[in-house]
């Protein structure tokens, strides 16, 4: 076993295990030179650019887990969206949900014959990684954040037309919750059969809703895709953002650990997850920050972290801006001060 | 005294008072009207205009309250800080903060020499309110939501740059606190002055930060900005947004009754803050809905807030695809549904 895997499973480690979500990305400069003029989708899609990307930060970094270079978006590429990524914008949806026959003509194809260059990536990563004992982390969006992109047609600061299509369509968003489930629960399935040791479901606009809204329309969603992803025998994340006033609700919806962002202390975090291990739950900002600072808030962020089950990571993902030099430095620090 | 009074300050009321945050604005034909090809900001610093706007939808609607028509940022400009607002985008800082010295060179002027628009428009509407009953609020930036927008040169998703500087200059983050206090501090004071009846502090920004980052960088200053507006015997509502894990914190900053957002329930954030009065939390969104749905959650917020203490409100500014009917429905069904 490895020091995250029992962390996720609640046991003592013998130092508290470190990951970064998007330690794989535009803060290494060897990403950027695999990047170069490359389309972000092509990478995701060519196995052996995604596996080598996964690996980067494994070689630099003492982490004690990877995570498949991969994205939210593709699952929703083939039920039928158009999608692209534009540079200084971000995801691009071309045909967005409008109305609920667009619901309606959303396909739901297996992923084993639709998405199964992200499999492939984990197997590549895992022949490297298996004998390190080094485990493999796959994802997938939870419904609601597929449904916002979906419905958007990309990022969004408000989320207004999400809501109101909830608000107006409650028996087409059924629908489409009930088709995200199924995509996405079939895309973790045949991760978790190609290696992947963990899974983490990614609801990182769960926070746009109230507890109310979130408790109505996305949590039985997400909770569905849990067990699905759960059926697979690994232990499930459940990561969401923008939550610290109802992470009883999101632990409710399921996971063997829960991801934690930075709005609340661990301690808070814990109480309103009746103690199931968490993840989490750094301000990526303060690897931009001087080392003074950066130390205190993880020391902070130790502190408040449950005796077992805890995994050290950011609140979100690493930003570009992020110096690789504070990810080593804070990395090893985080293992030297819990090492027992 | 009015409802809208008597519920800041915790007394029993006749029927709970309603008002909504940007209940003057673009989703009213009769603002679009006057808006036409006007500049936002001209309309802002025109006495007339802007007492006009504030009082088009109590002519509408059977509001318990009047908030003058105004904006968070023009404070900013009377600091050195260039502003306008562009189509599509919105609020643009011209030279937004960067480094220390720009902090430095920020200037502190009384409002009494640079900001008497908004205590003028205040005056008129006084004017054609006070007879009427109906209380006037006047309202201001929090010290960090400013701060943020004069360091990220306008709206942010991420308030990276604001984040960034706040740990790495930690003593100019101070000073530049300071000088927001002062500003916003003598705006307040002013508009108290001129007649309005309550103040608004927003803190609109505020659940970007952690709790614990929410506790030093930014809460001292807001508890600065709220004694000041307190000493003039106005009562101050303190709102915020996406704190809905740290209520405590942002009740301990002060205020005589806290705004809250969409988030949370009244019930969870009536125990967070120790039973202080509330405003909200309606989501803006849900006046959109068909009024079988809205009604169901206006009948749940009802539901969950204090006996007394409630001025019911939307837990965010409506935005401008809200129907006048909706706002018409809900403010009369609220008033008919809880008068005793």
């Amino acid at each position: 076993m490895s020091r995250f895997l029992d962390a996720l499973a609640g046991k003592p480690v013998d130092a508290t295990p470190v990951w970064f979500m998007r330690q794989a990305g535009r803060y290494l400069p060897e990403y950027r030179e695999v990047r170069k003029d490359r389309d972000f989708l092509t990478m995701v899609k060519t196995p052996e650019i995604a596996a080598e990307i996964t690996l980067q930060p494994i070689r630099r970094f003492d982490l004690d887990a990877a995570v498949i270079y991969s994205d939210l978006l593709p699952p929703l590429q083939t039920m039928g969206l158009g999608l692209h990524f534009e540079k200084g914008v971000g995801p691009v949806i071309e045909n967005p949900i409008n109305t609920t026959k667009d619901v309606d003509l959303l396909a739901t194809p297996p992923a084993s014959e639709t998405l199964m260059y992200t499999p492939e990536a984990i197997k590549l990563v895992k022949a490297e990684l298996e004998p390190k004992g080094i485990p493999v982390l796959g994802f997938a969006g939870a419904p609601f954040t597929l449904a916002a992109y979906a419905i958007e047609g990309g990022g969004s600061k408000k989320y207004e037309k999400t809501r109101v299509f909830m608000y107006r369509e409650p028996a087409a968003w059924r629908r489409l919750m009930e088709k995200l489930v199924t995509v996405a629960g079939s895309f973790l399935t045949e991760q978790a059969k190609a290696g992947a040791d963990a899974l983490q479901v990614f609801d990182s606009w769960a926070g746009a809703l109230s507890r109310y809204d979130y408790e109505r329309y996305a949590a039985p969603y997400t909770k569905q895709l849990i067990e699905i992803a759960q059926k697979t025998g690994k232990p499930v994340v459940h990561f969401t953002t923008g939550t610290a006033g109802h992470l009883d609700a999101v632990a409710a919806a399921g996971g063997d650990a829960i991801g934690v962002d930075s709005g609340p202390t661990l301690t808070e975090a814990s109480e309103r997850v009746g103690g199931k291990p968490l993840q989490g739950n750094l301000d990526p900002y303060l690897l931009q920050a001087p080392w003074r600072e950066l130390k205190a808030q993880a020391d902070r962020v130790l502190a408040e972290a449950p005796a077992t089950g805890h995994v050290f990571n950011t609140g979100h993902g690493l930003v570009p801006a992020t110096p690789p030099d504070a990810v080593a430095r804070l990395t090893d620090y985080v293992h030297e001060v819990t090492a027992r």
